[in-house]
């Protein structure tokens, strides 16, 4: 039973490093990608053609329930298990630009960051968990205990300004408060898919700073050894990956392995 | 210059507690009371008729945010300034119960409720916080350093299943991810609001378990001396308050004093 991953967001930035990622290190595993423009995601496209049979590309938009339900009956119908789905679509702002003080915040900019950093992702657990609970535990590193070893592993890209007890300069309200918000549902989660006999790993993971189309308008300020290519974080997330198992479940981690706090 | 006070989410619960407690017990202070639908507020009314010329009831629905700017206005216009917030209004989840697992879970519940919850009190904050910056200090306890005196008050009422890091029972998806979501802005508004000349003191506050509706349909699992009254709640809530200072500032309290996780 070959290995089963699913990116989601994976028409550029992280998600496609972890799409390139898992095509080269991981030769036996199925890719499912989603995106919510298939036909204008070129680099995908690009990519899958050069793995001919190895990827499924799934239109998906995290911010409507009715594609996540679609793009989970279609890889149950297809594979009818995942062992491994990354939630990676995230937006800083509508605007491009995180707030920099309480004037710039607005509900309609909040509620549109929260729809795709936090309810996104959790919808993503909601419809494909079920398929992990089927998966092998083909990612990570199984526990010792049988009782304890795991079927699938989900992972929700969080950022350290997600963190309350880190949060020293404040602003970026949205993005801040949809981080948070995601690491309680990975908490929550965790909770929930450990107690079943078919046991989910689901943990937070911060990239770093990456050379991304989010982070871009903030590259002046990042010095030149802390902006990480992306093919560069998610080799440092996947060796996370690699080494996760049910007692690391519930946690956030750092692109470095370090734990972050709440 | 009298205290100026505004409790939103006034019609009941918690912050009909705090309206009475504060005509009671502070006997010089105006009070600004807001809630949804005035014309249903009867309790509102009731306490209003008994303290004639002490109360203005404002209409104000947070999931608004031309409500939310209007009764700020308001207040502007009435007294220029004001020296507390309370931010009460709270759903548990649209259906009245939380998420007892990840099958529960719907996009439309959980924006539903990030609304009222974490986008509400962030918009009270944007909105009234200029008139807190004008306050003159009239709650919590001054710092005796004059450079670290605070003009303002802003609350936000949390709860413990907020806390990710408290967080061992799972479910309430819904819930706990406005909370964490709140408790990030409570944050984040404290350092943005502690570097001004005229700080606001920002805290979250966690009221116990309170009888309400909110949490009604969950009184049989509370044990008797572990169900408030909201009342008392408040009453605990207010000793508190009355003791913060800009030291005391972006942190999560419960009712009886001591500091909660994130």
């Amino acid at each position: 039973m070959a290995a089963v991953a699913v990116v989601q967001g994976a028409s550029r930035g992280l998600g496609l490093a972890f799409c390139r990622h898992i095509l080269l290190h991981r030769p036996s595993a199925a890719l499912v990608a989603t995106c919510r423009r298939p036909s204008g995601a070129a680099d995908l496209g690009a990519l899958s053609a050069r793995h001919p049979g190895r990827v499924t590309v799934l239109q998906l938009d995290v911010g409507r329930q009715e594609d996540v339900r679609a793009a989970a009956d279609a890889v149950r119908q297809a594979f009818g298990r995942a062992d491994l789905v990354v939630n990676c679509s995230a937006t800083l702002h509508p605007s491009g630009k995180g707030e920099t003080s309480l004037r710039d915040v607005s509900a309609e900019d909040v509620m549109a960051t929260l729809t795709t950093n936090s309810v996104g992702p959790l919808l993503m657990a909601k419809y494909f968990c079920p398929l992990l609970q089927r998966g092998g535990g083909k990612f990570g590193q199984q526990h010792p205990e049988k009782a304890k070893q795991h079927s699938g592993i989900l992972i929700n890209m969080t950022a350290r300004v997600g963190s309350i007890g880190d949060n020293v300069l404040g602003g970026w309200y949205s993005y801040r408060m949809s981080k948070a918000a995601l690491n309680m549902a990975t908490k929550n989660l965790s909770i929930e898919l450990g107690r079943n006999r078919q046991k989910v790993v689901c943990v937070s993971l911060h990239p770093g700073t990456v050379d991304t189309d989010l982070s871009r308008p903030y590259h002046k300020n990042v010095p030149k050894n802390k902006l990480f290519s992306a093919d560069y974080s998610v080799q440092c997330l996947m060796s996370i990956i690699d080494r996760l198992n049910i007692d690391k479940t519930g946690k956030a981690y750092a692109w470095d392995g370090s734990e972050i706090p709440w």
